[in-house]
C-alpha cells in the first residue's frame, strides 16, 4: 500500500502554489507537538516513529497518483512533473519512542523545501497522534494494574485495520504484555494469545465437554472462559471438575480462568475462593469486560482477585478520549541563509505557536536521577550543565527556579538529513523497555491519574525575547 | 497488504482444536449485530460490507503466514495444512450499506463450517464496526447541519491510515459531500477539496500577499483562511481586498472565506456583514473548528451566517462515542441436517443472545411509505403481506399491535454463497443516494438527537418461543 496520496488536499494546492510563486527552493521549518494532555494526564508517550520513518523513506508518486492529479486540472504541469521526479530532501528530527513527551514541546521537527515540509503534514500528524495517544492510555490502564500484566484485546472494536495493527503496537510500547492480534505479533513481535470464545463452549454438548476438549488439546495454556452460562454455578465448577480430570494428572498448575461479564469484584472473589479450595492457589484469574483504568483501580481497591487483565475497546479506541490533538505548524523560514522566526497568533491563547527552530533539553537532577524540567532553546544554544542553570515559566515569568547539579539531555534525535534516513529504530522491546526506564525518572506526582503535578516545560530566554517580540508586533 | 492473520488469536486456537475434535464439518450460524445505538441516537447506519467482501474474498494464508504459526509451537500439522489448502466455503447475508439498522437485528449472518465461520469473525466485526460508528455518526453530524455541505477534514487525527481513508468512506456514506483525504477520492471517488492551511498565510511576507498570490492561482476555488492574525481586523478586509482585486474583475462570484479559531457565531455574523456590505453576498463562509453535531446545532440556532461546515476531529474517531459495539455470536449449528437453535446465557440479560438462523424484515405502511416495524423471523417464515400481521414487544409480551397494509421487505442479502461472492457492491454514489432514501422512511421521531422514539424490532412467535423454550433449560 502506497500512502503518498494520503494527505489533505489543501497540501496538494499549497505546494502547487508555492511552485508558482516562485517559492520551490524556500527553506520552512515546521513542528508538530500536542497542546492538551489526554484524560487530563501529566503527560503522554510518544509513538510512531518507526512508521513514520517508513512513509517517509517510501514517499512516491505512482503513475496511478499523477494520472488522479491530472484528472483534478487543478495542477500545473511543472508541479505534476515535480511530483513525478519527487526526491524527498527533508531534515527530520523527533523524539525517540517511548519517551514521555509534555504539551507544547516539539515532538518532531522538520526542515525543509517548503513544498515538501508542508506536504508530509498529514502523514506525520496522522501516524504520530495514533501510536501516541494508544501508548499513552495504555500506560494509563498498566499503571492501574499496579504489576498484573495487561494484554491488548480491542482489534475487533478498532478503527479500521490500522487501528488494530498499530494500536497494539503503540499498547506494547505503552506496558502492555502482549496482544490477541495475531497479525502484530507476526509483524513486530507483540506476543500474541489467546485461548477461546463463548462460541467454543455453545458448541460443545456442554460447557463440562467445551471445556475438556479445550483443556486436552491445550493442557499447557488452558485459560478457560467460565460465563457463558452462569460463573459460580457451572464455569467454575466444570473448571474445576476439568482441571482435576486433565490437568492434574499431568502435574500442570499454570491452568487459569477468565470472566467476561457480570460483577467483577464479586465473582473473582468468589471463583478465589473455590479455586483455592480445591486446591488450584495457582490458577490464575483473567477479567475482560469493558475495563479502563477508572474501572481497573477501582476493582483492585475493592479487592478483586485478578492476576491480569484483557483491555478491548477502552484501550484499543482511547474511549475517553479518542483524540490525540497533535497539530503541525510553521515555526520559521529561511531567507539568505538567516532562520526567520514565525508566529500564528489565535484569538485562543492556547492556539498561539512558539515561532523558530529549536531543541527541547530534559534536565535531569544527578542526586535522585529524576527528571527537573523540559527547557526549550533555540537550535544554536546549549544548555551547559556544569554551571547552574535559571528556568522561568514563560507565562508567569516571575517564578523562577535555580537548577543546580544537573545533567542536560537532547530529547530529539535526527531520523533524516537531506532526504536520507540516518537513524535505525530500536527493536520494539527495547523501545518499551526504554519507556518503562524512562517513566522511573518521572515522580509519582506527575504519574497520578488526575489532577497531576504540572511538570515544567519552559523557554530559554533567547526563545521567549523572539517570541514575546513577534507577539507584541501583531497586536 | 494480506489482512489473513489480523485476526485475534482465539480464533486460531478454537479452530485448531475444533479440528482436533473432529468438528471440522460441522456447520455453524453466527450473527453480528450490536446493542446500543451509540450517542443515544434512534439507529445506525450500516456501512463495510463492501471491503468485508474484499476481506472474504482474498482470505489466504501466505507461506509467511504459515512459517509464523508453525513457529508459535502449538499448532496440528493437519491443521496447518488445512490452512495451506484454505477454500473459503460459507454462506454470508448481510444488510446493504447505508441501510437504517436497530439494535439487535442481524446486520451479517455467517452460515458454513464452525472452523470457518468461527476465523473471520474479527475482521468481520472490525470492519463493520468502523465504517458503520462512522457513517452513524455523520448521518448525525449532516442533520445538524440542516441542509448545509458537511466536509470530512479528519485525517490528521485519525486513528490510523484505514481510519482515515476507509473513515472518509462511512463519512460520505452517511451524507458527508467530500473530504479532504486525497487518496480517498482516487480509491472511492469520495470528492477530495482543500485549499490553504495557516502556514500559507505564514509563509507570504503579509497575509495580503497571501491571499492574493492564492487567488491568482486558484480564481475559482478560492477559499481564504481568514484566521491566522485576526479575523475581524486584518483576515476579512484582506479577503475583501483580493476579492476586489484579483477576482471581481475576472467576474469570478463563488469566492468564500474560511474560519478555523474564535467564537464561529459572532464571527460568521459579523464577517457575513463586513462581505455584504463589500458587494459579496454570494462569498461563502466555511467554518471548521471541533465541531459535532451538538456544536453545529446550537450556532446554527444562534444564527451564525455558514454556509459549510468542515467536521475533523469529532467526526473522523466520533469522538463522543468511538466504539460500535457490534458483537459476533453463535446462534445455531447443525446435526444430522437438522439447524439446532444455541444460546449466550448472561448475567447481564442485555447480552442474552437471540438464538437461531434468522431472516430481517422491514414493514413499510403502503398509505405512508413509512417504517413501521422490523421483525425478526426464523429462516423458514415468510412475512405474508397480503394479510394483516401482530407484531408484539419480546420483553413486554403483552404490547401487541396489528399491522395492516404493509409492504414486507427481507434486509438482508446474499454476498456468498458456499465461499463464491454473489453480490456486487454498489457504487458509492448509489450507496449514498438509497441512503438518504431510506433515511426519508422513517419518521423524524426516530431521527431525534436525543431521546429519540424507540422504532419497534420484534420477533416472530415461533422464533420468541425458540428462545424463551432455550432459555428456561438454562435457568
Amino acid at each position: 500500500m502506497n500512502y503518498t496520496l494520503l494527505t489533505d488536499f489543501y497540501e496538494l494546492t499549497m505546494a502547487n502554489g508555492y511552485l508558482k510563486n516562485g517559492m520551490k527552493d524556500k527553506t520552512a521549518y515546521f513542528d508538530m507537538y500536542y497542546r492538551q494532555v489526554p484524560d487530563d494526564g501529566g503527560f503522554a508517550i510518544m509513538a510512531g516513529v518507526e512508521q513514520l520513518i517508513q512513509y517517509l523513506s517510501e514517499l512516491k508518486f505512482t503513475k496511478e497518483d499523477i494520472e488522479y492529479l491530472k484528472s483534478k486540472n487543478m495542477f500545473d504541469e511543472e508541479f505534476i512533473e515535480y511530483l513525478e521526479n519527487f526526491e524527498f530532501k527533508c531534515d527530520v528530527w523527533a523524539v525517540p519512542e517511548g519517551t514521555p513527551i509534555f504539551p507544547n514541546e516539539p515532538m518532531v521537527t522538520v526542515r525543509g523545501p517548503l513544498m515538501q515540509a508542508q506536504f508530509i503534514e498529514t502523514m506525520i500528524l496522522l501516524t504520530v497522534n495514533h501510536q501516541s495517544l494508544i501508548a499513552t492510555k495504555c500506560s494509563r490502564i498498566v499503571r492501574a494494574a499496579d504489576g498484573r500484566p495487561v494484554m491488548e484485546f480491542g482489534s475487533r472494536r478498532a478503527q479500521g485495520y490500522d487501528g488494530a495493527i498499530y494500536g497494539a503496537r503503540a499498547a506494547y510500547i505503552g506496558g502492555a504484555v502482549g496482544t490477541a492480534c495475531t497479525i502484530s505479533d507476526k509483524m513486530f513481535g507483540v506476543p500474541a494469545l489467546g485461548t477461546m470464545a463463548h462460541s467454543w463452549v455453545q458448541s460443545f454438548d456442554s460447557e463440562y465437554d467445551a471445556f475438556k476438549a479445550y483443556a486436552e488439546v491445550y493442557p499447557d495454556n488452558c485459560t478457560l472462559l467460565v460465563d457463558t452460562y452462569n460463573v459460580l454455578k457451572s464455569g467454575v465448577p466444570n473448571a474445576i471438575k476439568v482441571f482435576d480430570e486433565v490437568l492434574k494428572p499431568k502435574g500442570i498448575t499454570n491452568m487459569g480462568i477468565r470472566i467476561d461479564s457480570g460483577d467483577i469484584t464479586y465473582l473473582t472473589k468468589k471463583a478465589r475462593i473455590m479455586l483455592d479450595e480445591a486446591g488450584y492457589e495457582n490458577a490464575k484469574i483473567v477479567v475482560s469486560n469493558s475495563l479502563d483504568e477508572y474501572i481497573i483501580r477501582d476493582i483492585i481497591a475493592q479487592g478483586a482477585k485478578i492476576d491480569s487483565f484483557g483491555v478491548g475497546e477502552r484501550l484499543i479506541t482511547s474511549k475517553s478520549e479518542p483524540v490525540f490533538g497533535g497539530v503541525y505548524k510553521l515555526v520559521a523560514v529561511e531567507e539568505n541563509g538567516e532562520v526567520i522566526p514565525k508566529i500564528k497568533v489565535s484569538e485562543n491563547v492556547a492556539k498561539i505557536t512558539t515561532p523558530y527552530f529549536k531543541k527541547v533539553w530534559r534536565l535531569f537532577s544527578n542526586e535522585t536521577g529524576k527528571a527537573i524540567a523540559d527547557v526549550l532553546t533555540t537550535y544554536d544554544e546549549k544548555i551547559d550543565d556544569s554551571n547552574d542553570y535559571e528556568i522561568f515559566d514563560p507565562e508567569h515569568t516571575w517564578k523562577r527556579k535555580t537548577v543546580t547539579d544537573f545533567t542536560a539531555k537532547e530529547l530529539m534525535v535526527q531520523l533524516f538529513s537531506n532526504g536520507e534516513c540516518v537513524y535505525t529504530s530500536p527493536k520494539l522491546e527495547d523501545i518499551k523497555n526504554y519507556s518503562m526506564n524512562q517513566l522511573d525518572t518521572f515522580w509519582d506526582e506527575v504519574k497520578r491519574f488526575e489532577n497531576p503535578h504540572q511538570y515544567y516545560v519552559d523557554m530559554s530566554s533567547k526563545l521567549w525575547d523572539i517570541r514575546y517580540k513577534l507577539l507584541s508586533e501583531y497586536k
